[in-house]
Formats: structure tokens, sequence, C-alpha cells
């Protein structure tokens, strides 16, 4: 007891005489902080995913793909960058991934063509930027911050979210730089599925019938950066067939995204609609910081008790300022990948590894 | 003591000796809890709404027109409606009304326009309907009901809502139904001065630089029917000089609506750029419940500590399964009206009455 008290004592000594000796400012302090322990998780979907899916080849493609996308996001805090700058880098790896539903290889909506959803949130400030239903932005995870940064808005939508694209000269493309032919299969089955069930039902149960792979595909990541700040992104082409202007969970701060220094950071990824009614990223959040309780308690009792409770599949990455990271999941696999602070990359994609 | 405990055993052998003598349903059951305590709240909007800027004659129709909403919703509930009637009722009302920014009287956009956003949740299943960015749509509340109960989504925007709206005989109209002289005069106002301040330095800056009263109004409505069963609602014509398909609070789930049985109903009204990145609505449920405080202690919290100190002005109404009703603000002025079971409404619009 008297060992504890000494050792406070004299570390408290050595802090006040630092400051005093070297005028620590605000930013040196910041600067100071550095031995908080970096850490990343990224996403790319959760569903049915079974190894009996995949040849030899595509498993280890995929686990590629995600080894790069956590190493490019953990290299940014590595060398000192924020946890915004880890998670614009890790996402766009996946948005530029065709294996993945965002950016190239989104999923077609009802009418064939693809409207990307995004949202980025920034644990420090609470500063958010999102987008709904682009069309011609080339990285919709970057179009979110720069609402986030450079407009007014928390949340832009559809053509003028476009028009604040072109006025912040982000790079854009044909509608169909986002095409892949396997995806276009899945729209495919999906109209003549929902074609055959509308004529004997409604649209509500026609969509219900569906297969609940057909229903999401999302992109995200969270970090720590070395000076404690959490960030959190998703980046989406939203639901196969999806019509009316559907937007989904991803570009929903507090449902697809959440960050804040006080409790976590978490990017979702499942069946939108229930991702909104129960706003999973906010409430896990939530949990952790009325409720006292750590990180992983809050997301698994999110995902495997109150979304199963209501039918709603899918899984969360999460994580923490101390760089605990949480990744429950209630379909049969998520691709997933997390980096701590010494410790080699975790790559995977099924329930038990 | 011994008085309570008989009291308890009394009703407990009643309702007992009742359940086996008439084989009572689920449904009688429910029927059961008429003693569930009935009661609504309503909001027209939060800003700098001083006395000095009305009329007695302008005051009076105000508070008339909120009485009338009251009113109206709760005439549903007296008559054994719902709570979801109840606050579509209400918020039906105010649409329809010049007075309030939602329906008819809404802001323009910045290219002199209509787009309305609406949002509805039903607190016992956690369903939830929303809409964004529509301009023909008469009623966007009753649009956002039919989302909530005929879609396979939970939000549809812009002429993807609409062109659902259309297929569910939605009552569509000119987008200068809406139109209203003080409106347009408050348009020419705000893109006079963004137009002057965005020449010396950028969109976002210049869009600080409007004035609140510019930047939020809103109409909501929360109430608890003869079932104990909550539902919250809110419709709005968003941000006056709007740009680029800015979605605000309104039609997001968490931010400007919540409703969950087990903590509260909530509709906000405020800069809606924080109650979106401070999850409003669902934040107020979230202490209520994970905290296990009273309603106006969480509402209270929010509004007046959480946004007062990010900066965010606005207020909600807030309902819980009692019948307590919160109606906190940290603006100058709400136009708001409540009204409970065996009690006169209360209606008021300033900071203090």
């Amino acid at each position: 007891m008297l060992h504890m008290f000494q050792s406070k004592f004299i570390h408290g000594v050595i802090l006040f005489s630092s400051s005093v000796l070297f005028g620590l400012s605000n930013a040196h302090a910041e600067d100071a902080r550095i031995s908080n322990p970096i850490a990343i998780a990224i996403h790319g979907g959760a569903g049915t995913i079974s190894k009996e899916n995949f040849t030899p080849e595509q498993e280890t493609a995929y686990r590629n793909k995600l080894k790069e996308a956590v190493d490019r996001g953990y290299l940014v805090l590595q060398q000192g960058g924020t946890s915004t700058d880890a998670v614009i880098a890790a996402i766009q790896i996946l948005e530029a991934s065709p294996f993945f539903n965002a950016g190239v290889g989104a999923v077609y909506t009802y009418d064939g063509e693809h409207e990307l959803d995004a949202s980025l949130m920034d644990g420090k400030t609470l500063e958010a930027g999102a987008v709904s239903g682009v069309k011609h932005v080339s990285s919709p995870i970057a179009l979110a911050r720069a609402v986030k940064d450079k407009s007014p808005h928390v949340m832009l939508s559809g053509e003028g979210a476009e028009e604040f694209a072109r006025q912040q000269n982000r790079p854009m493309v044909e509608n169909s730089h986002f095409d892949t032919p396997h995806r276009k299969l899945q729209l495919d089955k999906a109209k003549q599925k929902l074609n055959k069930t509308e004529a004997e039902t409604d649209i509500k149960s026609a969509y219900q019938t569906l297969p609940t792979n057909f229903k999401y595909g999302t992109v995200g990541a969270v970090a720590v950066d070395k000076f404690g700040n959490l960030a959190s992104g998703t980046s989406t082409g939203g639901m196969t067939a999806k019509r009316f202007g559907r937007v989904g969970d991803s570009p929903i701060i507090g449902a697809g995204t959440y960050a804040n220094n006080d409790s976590c950071a978490v990017s979702a990824t499942g069946h939108g609609e229930y991702f909104i009614r129960y706003h999973v990223a906010a409430d896990i959040c939530a949990r952790m910081q009325y409720q006292d309780i750590p990180l992983a308690q809050a997301a698994e009792t999110v995902v495997n008790q109150v979304l199963v409770d209501a039918g709603g599949s899918g899984g969360v990455i999460a994580i923490d300022a101390k760089g605990n990271i949480s990744m429950p999941f209630n379909s049969k696999g998520m691709y997933r990948a997390s980096r701590k602070q010494d410790e080699p990359a975790y790559v995977a994609i099924f329930k038990t590894e």
C-alpha cells in the first residue's frame, strides 16, 4: 500500500517537473500520450459464409485481401497517423476490391445500378459525415470524410451529394465502374425470385423470401491511434435488388457507424433494417458507457442476444480506447481482420477460427 | 402494511378468478390493460421564439393550432385508438398548418423547392418507417407509416420514396402546395447572407453564420395508448436553404425519433446535425433504461447538459409508458402541448410558462 502511494507520488512529481521544465503545450501534451496502444479491426461483411463455398484459391485470395487492408490501416497508425486516416486507408482497399459489397463489387439495385452509402465518425470530436445513394463517386468513404470536414451538414443524399462531390473535386466515375459479373448474377436471381413471389403476395413479403445473403454485405473499419482517439467508418452497396431509394444502416450514424472516445467505435454489417431499429452501433457504446461493462460484453449482448431475439442477422467490429477489440457475429461467417501493437495480424472468415 | 398486502392479495385473486372463469385470450388480456393512463405530447419546433415577436392575435392563433393538434391526438387515444394513430392524427394537423416547418409551411431548399422528411416508430414492435427528400407527398408522416407497414425497408429516399408512395396510392401534390410567402422571404434572406459570406469564406463557415432559426423547425408527437404502447413521430421541411440533398435528424431513427416500450418515446427538434451526432432520441431512451433513471432526468441531461456543452440547440418531447411527459429545450422557446388522462390540455410557447 505504501509502495503504491510512493509510486504514484513519484510519478506525479516527474510529470509535474517535466511540464515545468519543458513548458509542455497542448500539442506536446498530446505527443506525450504516444504510449496509447494502436489497434485496428476491419470487416468485409457477414452472412451465410461456409468453407464449402470456397475453393482453396478463393479462400486464400479473400484472406490476402483482408490482410492487405488491415496492414494498410495499421501502417498508417504505426507511422503516427490518426485513426480516421487508418480507417479510410483500410476501407479504400476493400472498396477497390471486387470481393466485397462496397465500391467495385457493390450489389445492384432493382433497376440494375449501384447506389452507394458510407459514413465516418470521429470519436474525439463526435464529428461525422455520411452519404447515401451516390452513383458516380469512386470512394464513398472519402466523400463521407469530405462531408464531415467541408460541409455544414452530417448527411447528404443522392444527386445533391454528388453535386457536393464535384464541388470538392472528388474523383468521379461511370456507374459501370462498380460492375462485376457475379453481382449481376445475384441481381438476376433475386429479381426472378421477387417477380415470382410478388405476383402471389406483396412487396414486403416477397423481399422476406430472399436468402439472407442478398440482404447485406458491407465493409468497415474501426481504429484507435497513438493519441487514444477512436474512429469508425462503413461503406456499402446496400441490399441486392433494393428499391425506392432504400437507405440501409451503413450511412446512419448510430446504426451502422458510431464512435465516441468515452466508450467505443463500432462498424456494423448485417440486415440493415434491424440495425437501424436497434440503433446497433450507438447502443453498444451506450451500454458500455451507462452500464459500465467491458466492450466485449456490450457487443456480444447486442449481437448475440438483442439482434438474435429480434431476428436480425449480422455482426459488428468494435474497439475501445485501450485497444480492446470485439468482433461478434450471429451469422455463419464474417470476413474480418484485426491487428494490435506487437501482435501479428488476425485474419478470419468462418465461425470457429 | 397489512392493508396493502390484503389489497394486493384480493386484487390477485380477482384477476386469477376472472382469467379462469372467462378463459382470457391474449387479446382479452390486452383489453384488460385499459387501465393504462393515456397521454400525448406534441411539438411544433424550437428556436429563438420570444413573446415580443408575436402580435396577441398571432400568439392566440399558434396556441389554438397546438391545442387543436393535441386534442385531435388525445381524442384518438380516448376512443381506444393506438398511440401510432394518435401520433399521426396530431402530426397531420401540424403538417397542414402554415405555422410550422412541416408539410404546408415547410422551409425552402437552396434551389427554391421543398424537400420533406419524416419518420415514425412503434415502441411495442420497434418497427419503424422513414422517408427523406420527398417533394410531392401531401403527408410525409403518413408515407413514413406506409414504409413501416408495407415496405421491406425502414428508410426510403428521394424519387424512390415517391415511386413507393404512388404504388401505395398515397395522395400526391405539386411541390408548390407547400409554398408560403413567409418561408420564401426566409430563403431570400438566407441566400443573401450565404452568397455574401461564401464569397469571403467556405460553405461550411458560411452556413455557420446563419441565425439559428434558419437551421431548424420540425413538428412531432409522442403518445402512450390504453394498452401501454408507445409511439413517436416527426415531420419536417428541414433547414432553410439546405443543399446537396441534406438529410437532417428527423428521418433518422435514433436521432430525431425513437420509441421503445421498455424505456420511452421521443421526438426531437433542433439543429439536426447535432441531434444526429449525439443520437439524441435513442440516447434519452438508453439512459433511462441502462442507468435506471426517470424520464425527465434522462431528457433533461441530454438536452440541457450534453447538447448545451456541444453547442446543439433545440429540444425534445418525451413520454414513458406510465404517461410521464418531459419537454425540455435549451432554446428560447418551443411550440409544445400535452394532454393526460383527467387533466386539461397544457399549451405553451415560451420558456417560463
